[in-house]
């Protein structure tokens, strides 16, 4: 198979600059495909060719007909099941996907690829200009969640795959698996959009904003040619990340893992935030959510990917009406949201299935009760997983798979 | 009147520095009365002499029967009901403090004095040390809710006023309302603390820590000694205010005043953010409150504010039992929330409402439907407005007041 026999290369865009945190970004090797097909992107622009990385789980039948497309969410990747290559830590979705898990990858082959516009190997911000000329940086064309898929499209094609059996992620992941759903609705059988909504709400918008002025305040960010000076805008980044990581949490889930708890502040520190000697736990929580997460993602991604997430409004696209996207699929919808999720509230992801019910379509919804917030789809919630077996479970039968 | 007869002096404490945007900060009168007597942190340091700023309105009875305090919340200072001298705009509680409104000023005579630690005369990291050696900067010593209150008693007394009528306030100022009737509850007759709680949670820990952390990262913060080069870390401070006025507004309420509306893009701006040549409406917002912001709020107040809030625990200082805090309390309580209200939700209140119902008081405890989140109490609620008139009418029979 094509996948198996792809040739691994260095990926190292911002070769040129002087080490700094984040080369483990630049340096790490991704299996990938390169696509000298152009790519129109929804804004106007054309990527006259670009690069895809990805991984796989499992093996894909003779039929080609038991694929999984997993879409990771703004800061995932394609690690979704394997050792991550620059932290080490466990795949972002390794206790769904995998042997015996709910995403059995004895059972199924699972697809992840890197996002359009991300720095883990596919085509982004860090990646050297057409004419050679350096990096994009922020003259990278802004992409579309529609975008993400379209390259993803190509992929998929490229591995003789004509029908997903099924795509799914959560968040931005889910926005993803939506509109797979509604620009190819023969090539996916089942779509699991979880933790997701239609369209970004102005709450959100408004906490990427936030996210961005972080970075565009970092005078390392340096207009976004950070690369020349090898001075990566870290503080910014970590700002950034800080924020957005409060929204992925309940507060239940804030208070059960932290409270009011106080530590020791660290000896190191030259800001004047240990005014008692002390530090809150949170505070030395969110630090190192912010300082390590610089260590993998490039700060320019982080604003392209942000941004498509916000223009992302599915309905506008079909007049306005999100079920006219839907209108006569096949495709087999499961909607999961997260009862104390307050970033991708119930309320997003039971209107799709309102419009997903006018369009017709064959849709179930189960909302799952849990305290860990938006990031509960990441976390180890046995309802959740117990739900998304038995609907995979469901439509394997349905689509005839051999169990 | 003493209050009448202070003089008014220039209080220019970072004076020696080029002139800025926050040069207004530091060339704004403020009334204000200076104490040469110590005041005994709860930290263990000692202010030898303070200055506590303040402005009142309305005309204090014979009997001195009819003051009433009202407290300020973070951001907020002594400027409550009429316009701001730095941003000429009306006073923050100006629908609720004036003639013929809720905290009606031809009954009652209103005090608002700028937090210890606040940066509007009142003392704070801006002001000289008291040896003359420049401004405390990040020195200043870590004050509390409790220090905050203390430094009131003391203007209160001076006003020759032995009992309030009532003291009130959002937010922090509900904290400190708290405190003043858990310290003094002989010198407060009404109290009534709204939009607040008791103790600052893990989640609102965690947004102040991104502000700090925001400040923190900006080059221009200098370690705190910024009035060194008179460049403010304004960028910084922005982006703090931004995050926290996320969460003083309720979804609801974003969603309804900018929804997605999209407009043109600054043709100044020379960040990466216009990708499609628009940007939402929701951030050109933001970025107003961020910049507009940092022409009236000191850095270091904002980090020394934050810190109290952070650090304010009622119970903890009655062996972990809120209803310790108000045994035997004469003082009639009125508990407000907003159903929207995310940072200080409706439990809060309720929680401190059992703690008072277990020591016997006096409450009354309302929850005000609005889809203005927090920052309701600051604007335009009918019913919240008729909730305070009612419950200051009631007090005011019940002390004997005349009408």
């Amino acid at each position: 198979m094509q996948t198996q026999t792809l040739a691994r290369s260095r990926h190292r865009s911002y070769a040129s600059r002087p080490m700094s945190p984040s080369d483990a970004l630049t340096e790490t090797v991704h299996t990938h495909v390169r696509f000298d097909e152009d790519l129109a992107l929804e804004c106007g622009a054309v990527l006259p060719r670009y690069t895809v990385a990805y991984r796989t789980y499992g093996t894909l039948n003779a039929a080609r007909s038991n694929a999984i497309l997993v879409c990771h969410a703004l800061t995932g990747d394609q690690y979704a099941a394997e050792p991550h290559p620059i932290t080490g830590k466990p795949g972002w979705w390794d206790q769904v996907v995998g042997p015996g898990r709910p995403v059995d990858t004895e059972r199924y082959f699972v697809i992840c690829a890197n996002v359009l516009g991300g720095c883990m190997g596919s085509t982004g911000p860090r990646d050297a200009r057409p004419d050679g000329s350096g990096p994009w940086g922020t003259d990278f064309p802004p992409v579309t969640i529609r975008d993400m898929v379209r390259a993803q499209k190509r992929l998929v094609d490229h591995l003789g795959i004509a029908r997903l059996f099924a795509v799914m992620g959560g968040s931005m992941g889910g926005m993803q698996v939506l509109q797979w759903a509604a620009l190819y609705p023969n090539a996916v059988f089942a779509a699991l959009p979880i933790a997701s909504a239609a369209y970004h709400s102005a709450q959100n918008i408004a906490f990427h904003e936030v996210g961005r002025q972080a970075i565009f305040a970092d005078p390392d960010w340096q207009g976004g040619r950070y690369w020349q000076t090898g001075r990566i805008p870290a503080r910014g980044l970590a700002v950034a990340r800080m924020c957005a990581h409060i929204t992925y949490l309940s507060e239940e889930a804030l208070t059960r893992k932290f409270g009011r708890r106080l530590q020791g502040a660290p000896k190191d520190s030259s800001e004047a935030i240990s005014l008692f000697g002390e530090m809150f736990e949170v505070e030395s929580y969110l630090r190192h959510q912010g300082s390590t997460f610089v260590q993998r993602f490039d700060a320019n991604s982080y604003l392209t990917i942000t941004r498509a997430m916000d223009y992302f409004d599915l309905a506008a696209d079909y007049e306005g009406d999100l079920a006219n996207a839907f209108r006569g699929t096949r495709t087999r919808f499961l909607l999961v949201s997260f009862t104390s999720d307050w970033l991708f509230p119930t309320p997003g992801s039971r209107a799709i299935a309102r419009s997903l019910n006018r369009a017709g379509a064959n849709v179930s919804f189960v909302e799952i009760p849990s305290d860990k917030g938006h990031d509960a789809f990441l976390l180890d919630e046995p309802d959740f997983h117990r739900t998304l077996a038995g609907f995979l479970h469901g439509c394997a039968m349905h689509a005839g798979l051999p169990t």
